[in-house]
């Protein structure tokens, strides 16, 4: 969420209209809405009417009222001409079926367009009110390409139509209101869609759950409550019911600004709605959980995963990642199990292991449990370590083994203040090939190889040895994933001469992302599980391949496909970023996405197949992924050849 | 159709392998296709197999014979190694359900990929079975991606299924092995498509005409034919059947090659069928119609659309479109009998005139009729005029309109000789804004500024003048067309970065393309008409919108649309480009493609719906064309943003 949030207000009268506009300002909106042509606010009726009317607009002596210019300029004059959304005439209907409506609707929502740009409007608000805006679609993405897009284009858009006349399910229909939304945009296509937005209207009765909570996938730039929907509450102040307020805060989570419409029900006039707004929006941030505190203005960004084999982290991003309130405790908790473990099945003196422990028992309690730490950063795991050695009793030797040449200086500084005194051991260079490798063979192997996919950060690679391994297991979830903003995100290179060299790299790459506007639209399934120690080194390798099935409930657009993972660090140890049981508070991981080059609609009920291959070379390792339904898609990254993980 | 053809042939057994393989040659076969990996022709029927071969394989210590090897390096040494195909072992089946056949099949196609690179093959062969090839689009697009492709895999794939165990509909179902390939080919995507080919094998029982049909708009390499698909002629020789020929010879057009499989059922030995297949070739070329000799070498090639208001034409450019001998004949025809019809309405003293002529009558037959040639090139019309006005006997004086100071030198050279002694005047200058017009009004303008999809050269724009016109009007026609060939000439830009200064221009571009190996998918319909001279210039515009929609009779994929038109001259005197009714021998206008960016999988009787604009502006016009059924696609060449034609 943003660290401030904009209420407006839409001024519809235009008696006075200077009045209205100070005192707007004076009561603290943000940006005011009005009306672009108030000349043009009526609609014409009959042919008669367009017979007349089109000369005037085709001849270009057609202009908003005197008083209304004037009163714009003067705003520009006052330097908050940025606060402005203008507001394209009402009767505007470029799909009418009468031919001379859509005519004159399409030259005159031209003419409005051009008069936004030449005011410098930040946003111009056009409405959609039926299932074929095609030549609205047409004039809009010729707008925005020829003019280099000066302005958002907010679309005005029902959350849905239903109510008293038509039953509660309409909107499922594939005349909902958000598919009208989705062909525009699909009209428009990635690079013209970034520059619209929705300004979504609140209805009176609020739609099911699945109708909200697919417009929270969409870049809702606005949402516009009338007046109307307010009750009085026992104080004599306007409120929204439960259901409403329930509904609004989801969309300020994406950052939804609020636009009040209508007049004011209340003596004190339009300023106590948007303080009773700007009160929900401050409950919302103070509700927001550690997670989402910490990954404010991460929401939605595509960032490219690390690769910790092949780079080095800097000392940031090791900080960053020791933060986190619940990693590293449940490290320790996990170290400190397993020596448990090992000590009492010791003292109980059975032959018998416990069957997590499948290893050969080398000592007494009083020999010390050798602990690598494979790849230490800036040494979280060897507090942990010693740490899990106090609270278990049982005496620890730990080994630290380190690549990186900038970590091993703060290890080697930390070696002579925070460990001084320990049995802790400094082994520099690569785990997989080390020069000098301990004297003794480890009992417990710590690493934190994991990445947002599991193994996407190579863990199966480097983890072949025997011993306890934490993590012991991890297993990877992938769900089909929409989102508007990221496939304009992800499909923005192509489109931008600057990123053409990178052509087919940003769009087959998969990214890390806190997922914020998007909905997942089924239940994640299991993609690939590894397990340490191995047991069956050199029958079987680490390439895998899975093929998913998923059913969304609703009609949806499939942009990508959200991964996750889950791993077992020991026993009932857990970390997990799976969306139905996510470690609390955990923010060292954001979820993967694999995107889908082209968007792929899906009907409710229709099969989304996906294949998802991890593919090894002696020097790579790198994910291809497809879809064969609803429809046969390219492979992604075929060959690594979008993006690989170095070895 | 290419000036050469060529036939090879199969050699399947090893014995005596070099013998076979120099009589092929000496029996003049052009290409050879072997085994690659004899040794591993055996299928891997149990486990213990698997087992047994897994780690010959991993272990790079399994090769071909050692003779097939030799044979190869010998023929490499003979400098005809670019006329060996490769065919993979005919039991890999990376996808089959029994996991272990797949991980094997797998590796073993990489290994004889491989060697196939190293013996640097012109192409290799790679069979599907069966619906499902996903793990084997992912070996293969890897492979063309990681070694930039450096031959031709031919995919073998049976033309259809069906036969004693299966009904003939059985190529209809999604499971027929046109879907197959279809899901390779949208799992490769489209640069990878550049590098497969097809080597369709011809049934003993032939299917229903769609079947073969939708064959043809692949990239249908080569044709397998085995011998015992021949019959045996009154004289002994092998022949095809009638309904073989016929469907043979339509794979000859566009370009496919033979292929001979199977032991010879003839004494003479397999150059017999070569000989027969080389004779049939011969009478499909003889057999080739005007058009289709004119256009050799031009089939399925983009060609940009001429731009001939905005550019001046080469004289080589002029001088092939005079060599049409349809087009010149028709306006001649027409020009005569519009001089007729003045004539005569004037010789019957009737005051009403033809409904055709609704043009003040200015004088008698004595007074020349003014005819105006606008944008004579090098002259054709006025030879035509001149003509016109014998036959006629109505005396004429021409005005010759031409703006390409080119032309004018070989035009004031044509007036001292050709036309010396002809009432004949040039006009210098651009039709639209002449500085000097003539000093007379014309009964008659003849233009020839028509397009492959009608008003694409702006005839509507510069033919605003009162007066007979010839053409007197003229109708665009679209339908829907499947072309993996020009979708991936199209695509090609955006996967090389040699283009990428042009992405989203190609792609979105109309072409003019003579059209081979492309399948119509539905009956061209109506698009935009013009007719001159205009009744209601003021109230109507040149801007154009139309809704077009098809129903295909099978299963296909839409990779654009196809532009015709059709030109009434005069009364009766047409031109038309349009496939059902085509001028006869007329080769001056190939038709016009609208691609989509991306290809559209339609089901059999599901709509297509197409949307298509003629956009203007002050200085330019343009089309734009988008899809919103069965899915939504972006709008094309959007505000002109690919491509404009300049006024």
């Amino acid at each position: 969420m943003a660290n401030s949030h904009l209420v407006g207000v839409r001024i519809e009268t235009f008696d006075d209209a200077q009045k209205q506009f100070y005192e707007a300002r004076n009561d603290g909106f943000a940006f005011i809405g009005i009306d672009l042509f108030p000349v043009l606010q009526l609609c014409p009726q009959s042919p008669h009417d367009v017979a007349e009317m089109l000369p005037l607009v085709r001849s270009d002596s057609i202009y908003p009222k005197k008083g209304m210019l004037y009163l714009i300029l003067r705003c520009l004059g006052d330097s908050i001409c940025g606060a402005i959304v203008g507001f394209t005439s009402k009767w505007i209907d470029c799909d009418s079926t009468d031919p001379r409506i859509s005519s004159i609707s399409q030259l005159c929502l031209q003419k409005e367009l051009s008069w936004a740009v030449h005011l410098a409007l930040p946003a111009v608000e056009v409405s959609i009110r039926h299932d074929n805006n095609v030549k609205l679609a047409r004039v809009l993405t010729a707008f925005i390409k020829s003019e280099m897009a000066p302005f958002k284009i907010w679309i005005s858009v029902p959350m849905y139509v239903g109510g008293d006349n038509a039953s509660h399910t309409c909107g499922r229909d594939a005349s909902s209101p958000w598919h009208w939304w989705c062909q525009l945009v699909g009209l428009a296509g990635p690079a013209a869609c970034e520059s619209l937005g929705l300004l979504l209207e609140m209805p009176a009765d609020l739609p099911e759950e699945g109708i909200v909570s697919r417009w929270l996938s969409e870049p809702v730039t606005c949402l516009a409550l009338s007046t109307q929907l307010f009750i009085t509450n026992s104080k004599g102040f306007p409120i929204l019911s439960r259901a409403h307020q329930h509904v609004l805060r989801k969309f300020l989570k994406i950052n939804a600004q609020v636009l009040i419409k209508g007049s004011s029900q209340h003596e004190r006039g339009l300023s106590i709605y948007r303080q009773y707004i700007s009160w929900l929006w401050k409950c919302t941030v103070e509700a927001e959980s550690l997670y989402e505190k910490y990954s404010i203005g991460f929401e939605d960004q595509l960032q490219e995963p690390l690769q910790p084999l092949q780079d080095n982290l800097s000392s940031a991003t090791y900080g960053v990642f020791e933060m986190d309130p619940y990693k590293y405790r449940a490290y320790e908790e996990a170290i400190c199990l397993a020596l448990v473990h090992r000590c009492t099945s010791r003292k109980e003196g059975e032959s018998r292991q416990s069957p997590l422990l499948e290893l050969d028992y080398k000592g007494d309690c009083d020999v010390k449990q050798v602990i690598y730490i494979l790849g230490a950063g800036q040494g979280p795991f060897v507090d942990a370590s010693l740490q899990a050695s106090r609270r278990s009793g049982c005496p620890v030797r730990v080994y630290i083994i380190e690549k990186n040449s900038n970590a091993l200086l703060t290890l080697k500084h930390r070696m002579q203040t925070d460990w001084l005194g320990e049995d802790v051991h400094l082994v520099p260079g690569d785990m997989r090939c080390l020069s000098a490798p301990p004297p003794e063979k480890a009992d417990i192997f710590v690493s934190e190889l994991l990445g947002s996919f599991g193994d996407n950060e190579l863990s199966p690679e480097c983890l072949d040895d025997d011993g306890i391994s934490i993590p012991a297991s991890y297993t990877s979830y992938v769900a089909p994933l929409q989102s508007l903003r990221i496939h304009i995100d992800v499909s923005r290179c192509m489109d931008n001469p600057k990123f053409q060299e990178r052509i087919h790299r940003h769009s087959e790459t998969p990214y890390v992302i806190r997922l914020s506007n998007c909905q997942i639209l089924a239940a994640p399934e299991e993609a690939f599980t590894f397990k340490h120690p191995r047991k069956d080194i050199g029958t079987t390798t680490n390439s895998r391949y899975c093929c998913l099935t998923f059913v969304p409930r609703e009609d949806a657009i499939v942009h990508g496909f959200a991964g996750y993972f889950e791993a077992v660090l020991y026993d009932k140890i857990m970390l997990s970023i799976h969306p139905q049981r996510h470690s609390p508070n955990m923010f060292s991981w954001f979820p993967m996405v694999f995107p889908l080059v082209s968007a792929v609609p899906v009907k409710a009920g229709q099969k989304i197949v996906l294949h998802l291959w991890r593919c090894i070379s002696p020097r790579y390792v790198w994910y291809e992924w497809a879809t064969t339904e609803p429809t046969v898609s390219k492979i992604h990254n075929s060959g690594g050849s979008a993006y690989k993980i170095g070895l």
